[in-house]
């Protein structure tokens, strides 16, 4: 709910076409504030199958917990967002509140609470008040429509400047099938404001296990490779759905994660990525959008530490706000990341400019070439460390004093 | 050299004694600015013994692997450190410049290239000019003083906006000994400005293997406990010499580092805490300090990991720098630092203030205490993992909009 929108979010947003098999309402429960919408619900009438990624906190929230204990079922029925209370860090209590709305929405649709997904933003360490919820599941089950997309990307917006929303088309065995996708997410982690959150659904008709793969390893290149601020929320959830309405079309059942799926999985990723970037676009307080690759590492795991210690470097995050081409907090970050590099191979580039080479600043590079580079929306930072093949591309935005501002001044 | 003082500075700085066998002079070299101190030259008449501890960066300075080399030998004549270019990321002709110095100092001093130790802060990436040095190296080597300290600490200083001394007395082997050590560092790095530096000299005769060995368990809890923004310079360098002028009080030989040595142990891991803790007090920008204590830990690995991970947080030290006293975001700092930690074992205090136990907000607090703690200057923030007996402590300062100002707009 912030003031303007982010100088980086995208230009136009993608025209979202309804989903076969999934609708969706909000309504405003009062969670926290009044008349405010806090609650998304999204209902499949049919069983749809399931897939999740959640957060490797430690400590997570109780709907992650929750999550986490229905998706071996694979089959969801419902699922309920809200915002304004996290219900992280509420003990049994948080247990009590997650069972209490799992009950009314499975009421509400006629299904089992194995078949319900929840997820929670807001204030951390306060007790979720569920029975708001159940004056309003029932109506929201009922009044759900499938053309309700973007309204949904603009009801779970907390930080957020702009709602996030993507669809993609592929042919899956024989027919067209379509993915939605919206998400939320400013800081990578504000516990009181802005988790990321993530809800994506075909009508593609996929099982469960096979709709997991396909989400693990989606989520690598894509959610896994951003970050804003280093910090990892109790609640961050990606969910991915299937409602099987395609199969009414004449798609061939998947059975497993193969060739057959190569469109899809492509469809899928780059879904993933958009939403991930829209993320990023919309970092508290971010004026640049830097795209960081590291490649010549001896494994993908050196190059993704290298590449996330750049982009998690404070030093290096002030320097692109200030438009300082300081390339020495680049070896800075290289250096201390822990895998392994060797300072007298290194080449650093931003976008085509040589900057460094061999360990010794590239003989062609002048400081007015970098500092003009610098002045850019949208910067590339590209690393050869020179020992190997690997190579991975994450994604960050600079540390501003706004960020400072939205962070510091939030509360009080 | 910035305008104003850390409002966390000492009250007072410490009367820094002279310390036998060791002069220091400093010089105007015009290394990077004309007429503006940027050498101090450390010289020890008789060989001391010498120890010490660097950045585990892969990206090394020059003269950071020129003192790993020369380390082995454990023989110290003379050190010389510059400001105005770090002599990092330079290449062959970085190798070059640091033997053409050490060239340049052994012959000022009378001694082999292989009992010189350097130091470069400044600019990264740009050639030194070592030639600069010679016209100065042996009216410094003649010129030294014994009562320099204070003046030496200033000479070295770069972002810092105070001086940093420190000095204490211990008992060893019948006679008193005298341990004075200098520092710099307002980052924990900023290659072009501020990596930390720090130099400790003893009249007490040590061999040098002892001396490393108490080096390299005191930098443990001090140095390695502190951090300003979870940057690692390229640069960082902790050295400890031992003049072996209390011999002729009649200090008993040290032969290893055994109980002989306690008092002079716990002198010297004081004096590195009080250096450690000014680099924090003096963190760019820094308006609050704060101590973070783990314990409960399954091992001490894992209570420093999770204290780190809540000094490093951008969120927790913006909330601070916000007087926000914004425990969930400290639940989060321990749920993704990837060590050991159960939610609903959890307890965290603010000084004396439960905030949270048992993975609930704690009865007892109310966000009234927690704001008027929030407003001290010195905050102690204590975690309690309930898991093992571990327990470690580490000390950070907030992030602040003059953090990013400082790093921004340095070089622009």
């Amino acid at each position: 709910m912030s003031g303007s929108i982010s100088p980086l979010a995208p230009k136009t947003f993608a025209d979202m076409p309804p989903l076969r098999g999934v609708r969706m309402a909000t309504a405003a429960a009062g969670i926290k504030y009044k008349n405010r919408t806090d609650v998304l619900m999204m209902v499949f009438d049919r069983p749809a199958t399931v897939a999740g990624v959640f957060t490797r906190s430690k400590c997570p929230s109780a709907p992650v917990d929750f999550c986490r204990a229905n998706l071996p079922g694979g089959i969801a029925r419902a699922v309920v967002v809200n915002s304004g209370n996290a219900n992280a860090f509420t003990g049994r209590k948080g247990r009590e509140s997650t069972k209490m709305t799992a009950e009314a929405a499975a009421k509400a649709v006629g299904c089992s609470e194995g078949e319900i997904f929840l997820a929670s933003t807001g204030v951390i360490g306060e007790p979720l008040d569920a029975t708001k919820f159940s004056g309003v599941l029932d109506s929201l089950a009922a009044s759900g429509t499938e053309d309700f997309w973007f309204e949904a990307a603009k009801a779970i917006m907390t930080t957020d400047t702009y709602p996030k929303v993507a669809t993609r088309t592929a042919e899956l065995g024989g027919v067209a099938v379509t993915i939605n996708g919206i998400a939320k997410g400013a800081g990578m982690i504000a516990p009181d404001m802005a988790t990321m959150l993530s809800f994506v659904v075909t009508d593609a008709d996929i099982p469960a296990a096979v709709l997991q793969s396909l989400l693990s390893a989606g989520v690598g290149p894509t959610f896994n490779s951003v970050t804003v601020d280093s910090d990892t929320s109790t609640s961050d959830t990606l969910m991915l759905f299937a409602t099987g309405a395609a199969a009414s079309d004449g798609q061939t059942p998947v059975t497993a994660d193969d060739a057959a799926l190569d469109g899809f999985r492509a469809a899928l990723t780059d879904l993933l990525r958009d939403l991930a970037l829209q993320v990023v676009r919309d970092g508290e307080g971010a004026r640049k959008m830097v795209e960081i690759t590291v490649e010549g590492a001896e494994s993908d795991e050196a190059a993704k530490r290298i590449a996330l210690s750049i982009a998690n470097s404070p030093l290096v995050k002030t320097a692109v706000a200030g438009e300082d081409a300081n390339w020495g907090r680049i070896v800075m970050a290289v250096g201390k990341s822990g895998a392994q590099a060797d300072r007298d191979r290194l080449t650093i580039r931003f976008g085509d400019i040589p900057v460094a080479e061999k360990g010794w600043r590239a003989p062609s590079y002048s400081e007015e070439t970098g500092a003009d580079y610098m002045k850019q929306a949208e910067l590339v930072i590209a690393v050869d460390l020179g020992l190997g093949r690997a190579k991975r591309t994450v994604w960050t935005c600079d540390l501003t004093d706004r960020y400072v501002e939205i962070n510091a001044d939030y509360r009080s």
